[in-house]
């Protein structure tokens, strides 16, 4: 299970603040932070307030500063094709592109880029209609993207596809499908496609948002999630995480099992 | 998702010491308890220390006692037909035979029993042989167990497969292998039969036994699962079972989703 840590995200104040004033302080704790607390990538996005044009070197000096806090590479998140082409210029070690969805001019930009970078890439199961209600129009769009990777030499073991998780308060429906989706992914192709979600968006706007994370990446585990973008700065995640691997036999029992799952 | 309350067995100190000295007390104490833990079945085992000949006896005690302090039907447990059969004649409502395996003399006992009765019954995925370790040999027993009640007259929404989970300290394999008889056994038929598990076997043995109890059972309700056999005195675990009727969209989401939970 790949743990990939959201924090590094400019709609966060200290990670803001950081981007605006040039203060590599909040990147370097929080590349730290989450390098202690077993993330195996980092999410670095510039956030909603800097400026298209400033995007690009904005996200080179995210990915440059969180790697030289931590021995991490980077998922380089952002709708802006020059911004992401920035972060994997700079980037060290095999970079995550985050993301495309299943529009074609979005495919004719991104897979091409995550094949010349040899980076891996996220696909989201939606185009410019939206998100799919059903699991078999998700399956249909991740079809889609797992095709136009084989088309441009991107192999499966580098494509996630990111079923899109959406908030439990306002599209409970959409839970059962997505998890339906992760299992019927993984029979589009031999060898199949990885899969990651978004985990905090279904909590967006609920209570007891650390619960409901939690209990829906177990679910999602279940189902045969490869990784997933969350908050792992949470106990109770991680030792969540190291059981489910034991239940799953990803792991080997031990009894100190989740120091043991740390320590890796 | 049926919670069936474990803790009214003679395993347990206080259960046995009621038992013999013919005290109402903790049977009173633990119905009650369960039922403000939102279990909807009481589980009644005499326990290893009762002897063969006593146990009829001993069931149709337990039966009434628990069935005076708390308005729940009982899954009646007991290897013994004679202790079966009595339960079951002292019960009032629709009670739950806790159960058959899938070998022949057992299903021509108990299936024809759950007939007479108008009772469910807890059909178990193993025979003489043991317990298999693929969901494929797991599935074949079931469905031999599906075939015998379709013969005798019992409704698929009164059978409850389970599959049987091991410890997973000794049994690493068959967590996955029983997660994946869940899904499977939904096939078996139209309407399909039910599942349940023993949670409490996951843990058996195992350090954090809360906490993987907890995980497992969630994995489990994403990958179908109808009912449990658990501890029902365990907050986290009841918000754990909250949290996935949210997610699997089989309660309406609300702020207090955990507390209305609990009140209904």
């Amino acid at each position: 299970m790949l743990l990939i840590g959201e924090r590094i995200n400019g709609m966060f104040k200290d990670i803001r603040e950081g981007i605006l004033n040039k203060n590599p302080e909040p990147v370097h704790y929080w590349a730290k932070r989450q390098h202690e607390m077993c993330a195996g990538y980092l999410d670095v996005n510039t956030g909603p307030t800097v400026e298209a044009k400033d995007q690009p070197v904005v996200m080179e000096w995210l990915v440059k500063t969180a790697q030289e806090a931590a021995p991490l590479p980077c998922c380089i998140d952002s709708t802006n094709p020059d911004a992401i082409e920035a972060g994997l210029k700079a980037h060290n070690g095999k970079a995550m592109i985050n993301s495309t969805t299943a529009d074609q001019w979005k495919m004719d930009i991104f897979i091409p880029m995550a094949a010349k970078y040899n980076a891996a890439i996220i696909g989201l199961a939606m185009n410019e209609k939206g998100v799919p209600k059903s699991a078999a129009d998700r399956v249909a769009l991740a079809m889609e993207i797992v095709v136009n990777c084989d088309m441009r030499g991107v192999p499966m073991e580098d494509l996630y596809i990111d079923p899109l998780v959406l908030p439990a308060n306002v599209a409970q429906e959409h839970g059962a499908e997505v998890l339906e989706t992760l299992r019927q992914v993984k029979i589009l192709a031999d060898p199949p496609p990885r899969t990651t979600i978004g985990l905090s968006n279904i909590s967006q706007g609920c209570t007891n948002r650390h619960l409901l994370n939690r209990t829906y990446l177990i679910m999602s585990m279940a189902c045969g999630l490869d990784s997933a973008i969350v908050d792992v700065d949470d106990d109770a995640l991680l030792d969540a995480v190291a059981s489910v691997n034991i239940m799953m036999n990803k792991d080997i029992y031990c009894d100190s099992f989740l120091k043991t799952f740390r320590s890796k």
